[in-house]
């Protein structure tokens, strides 16, 4: 479970990595992925009410029964996606699972609002009666996911029908009118770009139209465009800093707010802003993710003294006002490896596969759970192990194993391609 | 700045803490009060558009112009309550910040709910527009405490009245229907006890009904008497635990938010609860205040390794979900040196003081900013500084000077009443 023998950031001068090396670090992540997905088949399972227990504690044991919907989304979608595109999870427990998971959602994660639109729940009892319910999009979008991955597995057409129903009343809320979501409109608000919202609509693009064919492509090419364009409006100060909040028209926004910093999401938005300028042969957009969407939040958001990448910064360097800004998560870990690898598989500039090296050194020794499996969430700036359990309200079966996913195909090509 | 020469902890032996002692103990105490006093007055008031600045940075810079409605009310009750209770801080220039804040409060707090119900702005932009509205009931709490303690420095019976008016709207919507908070009934919900209600009910009842004679000090009676009941159910497990949640028949709630401790809190209800034991003559809710909500939550909430009070814990041991759970907090520490102090000055037990020495150690040499003034609020569980800012969106001018003025009248009161 431990690091493997890539070469460390301190041995800058070697600017190659070998062959070996690459097959090392595959092999770790290969072993890193059948764990993962080994302790949530063992763990989270409800046989009883169906869905998955999401907060589960450093060996196992479910320390609380309810049921988060993101979460629960998450884990249909991851579960299908290795079942799809992946041989060794081509199994039908793994299939049985996703399909009873969806099955779940379906049938408790959708609450009427006031205005008869459709909203999810954001958490659920064990047997599924709504007990919370955010005034945001995510809960919606994690749903889509989930069924339209859902609906590729089983070719169910209700299903993928249900993800496009969803997607048209996202689109709503995002682009005309949010009152739907149950926010008051405020005499002091303004309306705000928050980079978490086009950059999941982005994926949620990418998830729809994939293998969908051209009439499907066409028809969210649009939206796409303009989901780059409200992404890319987060690069300010002259291409220096990329702003976690801006104006709907792009400008910075006054105080803690507008300086706030999410390296950990600049880099997610830069590998899904890779994939679209691939899909799209977009070469200048593949640039600019890699420049200012890879490279700068690794820049800005490493800790030089500590190692491991900051939660939350202030590009004015003011002490961020959440008290969780100085933690490292295991997040953005994980969307750190999955970027600076795509990066270096498009450009093999020897200098990202360094500093891929660097994050996949510090990420295997800290955040991995050699003795009970899966990973550690939450760490103190320092690297200790802040909080001990495996899953809770915002960690799931999701980013863990799609960075694992994602970093074993990347390996895959880059070893089938080797120059 | 630094630590007085108070016996430590490991000075068990010696259970005696001499008069000079508690005497160099006030003289720091003053002077701490003097030092914040003069930080807020000089940093925080806003001559353009009235009102407090609250996100002030480690030197007094202000580095966010929002204006949060908890700590503009604490701030207006907090500048009353040492001008009229304490001499030296009898000056026109509290008190006209008092006013000033109570106007802005007036002008801008107040938003139209749905049902036309009275309901209060969480935060506000630098000219007053509300921003932020909060689906809980202590935007009002505060504002009831700054409006009653206005009107008992400047005479204004409007003022008097519209805290009585807020508070009728509070108990309506604790006791009666909290639709008007406007969080949407959900099936999955259960009501609940949060002893943070309760706790702040019976302070606006200590705060409206002290020096107002025996008819106001009826027509609350029964309330007091409902908000004791409500936070003795909070002790659990054979009087071993405070929780935090409780069902509203006073029964353990299941999974993370039933096992929920928060000792800053506990410690908080401790003090409410002697003073209301002192003011009704009730020995029994005085015995038990300290045994259950002053030594209990000190014994489980105490960090033995690192020293400080935990944030929040779980009764069970696992790991709570609260990512700063085990970070240290300014205002757990204030409380429980009230308490401490409080609980001592009430039994005269040696043992109580030598615990609020040892949190006077921990809090003194570890809070106060020597350099800049005013006191750090939040440290890692080891204890260093991880936001370095004096005040932010939940800490203003209250829990700190409001500690030293109880501790300072405390230490006077034992120091003339020395046996």
């Amino acid at each position: 479970m431990r690091a493997t023998t890539l070469p460390h950031r301190a041995t800058k001068g070697k600017r190659t990595m070998s062959v070996v090396m690459l097959e090392k670090c595959r092999e770790n992540i290969q072993k890193q992925l059948d764990n993962v997905v080994d302790f949530w088949l063992k763990y989270s399972h409800d046989r009883v009410h169906g869905g998955f227990f999401t907060c589960i504690g450093r060996d196992g044991n479910i320390y609380d029964e309810l049921k988060y919907v993101w979460l629960q989304g998450r884990q249909v979608w991851m579960y299908c996606r290795l079942y799809r595109t992946m041989d060794r999870f081509h199994k039908p427990e793994i299939l049985e699972a996703a399909v009873a998971g969806g099955a779940f959602l379906r049938k408790f994660a959708r609450v009427s609002n006031s205005s008869g639109q459709w909203k999810c729940a954001f958490c659920l009892t064990r047997d599924g009666k709504a007990l919370k319910v955010q005034r945001t999009i995510f809960s919606e979008c994690f749903y889509i996911m989930a069924m339209d991955e859902l609906s590729k597995v089983t070719g169910d057409k209700d299903m993928q029908l249900e993800a496009e129903q969803m997607m048209e009343q996202l689109i709503y809320w995002v682009q005309v009118d949010p009152s739907g979501l149950g926010r008051p409109q405020l005499p002091g608000e303004v309306p705000i770009n928050s980079l978490s919202v086009p950059m999941m609509l982005m994926c949620l693009v990418q998830q729809i139209t994939e293998g969908r064919g051209q009439e499907v492509s066409q028809k969210y090419k649009e939206l796409g465009i303009w989901c780059v364009q409200q992404i890319l409006q987060h690069i300010q100060r002259a291409g220096t800093a990329i702003l976690e909040n801006v104006s709907v028209d792009g400008s910075e926004l006054p105080g803690c707010q507008g300086r706030l910093q999410n390296p950990g999401h600049a880099l997610e938005a830069g590998w899904f802003l890779m994939l679209y300028g691939a899909q799209w042969g977009d070469k200048e957009i593949q640039r600019t993710a890699i420049r200012n969407f890879v490279e700068l939040p690794y820049q800005y958001g490493w800790d030089k003294e500590h190692g491991g990448l900051f939660y939350f910064l202030d590009v004015d360097g003011h002490c961020p006002t959440q008290l969780e800004w100085s933690m490292k998560l295991w997040w953005p870990h994980c969307e750190a490896l999955i970027a600076f690898l795509m990066a270096y598989n498009h450009t093999r500039k020897p200098e990202l596969l360094e500093i891929f090296s660097e994050v996949y050194q510090y990420t295997f020794s800290h955040f991995p759970d050699a003795e009970n499996g899966e990973w550690f969430g939450y760490l103190t700036q320092e690297g200790k192990v802040a909080l001990d359990f495996k899953g809770g309200p915002f960690k799931g079966f999701f980013h863990v194993p799609r960075c694992l996913y994602m970093c074993e195909r990347i390996l895959d090509d880059l070893l089938e391609n080797k120059d």
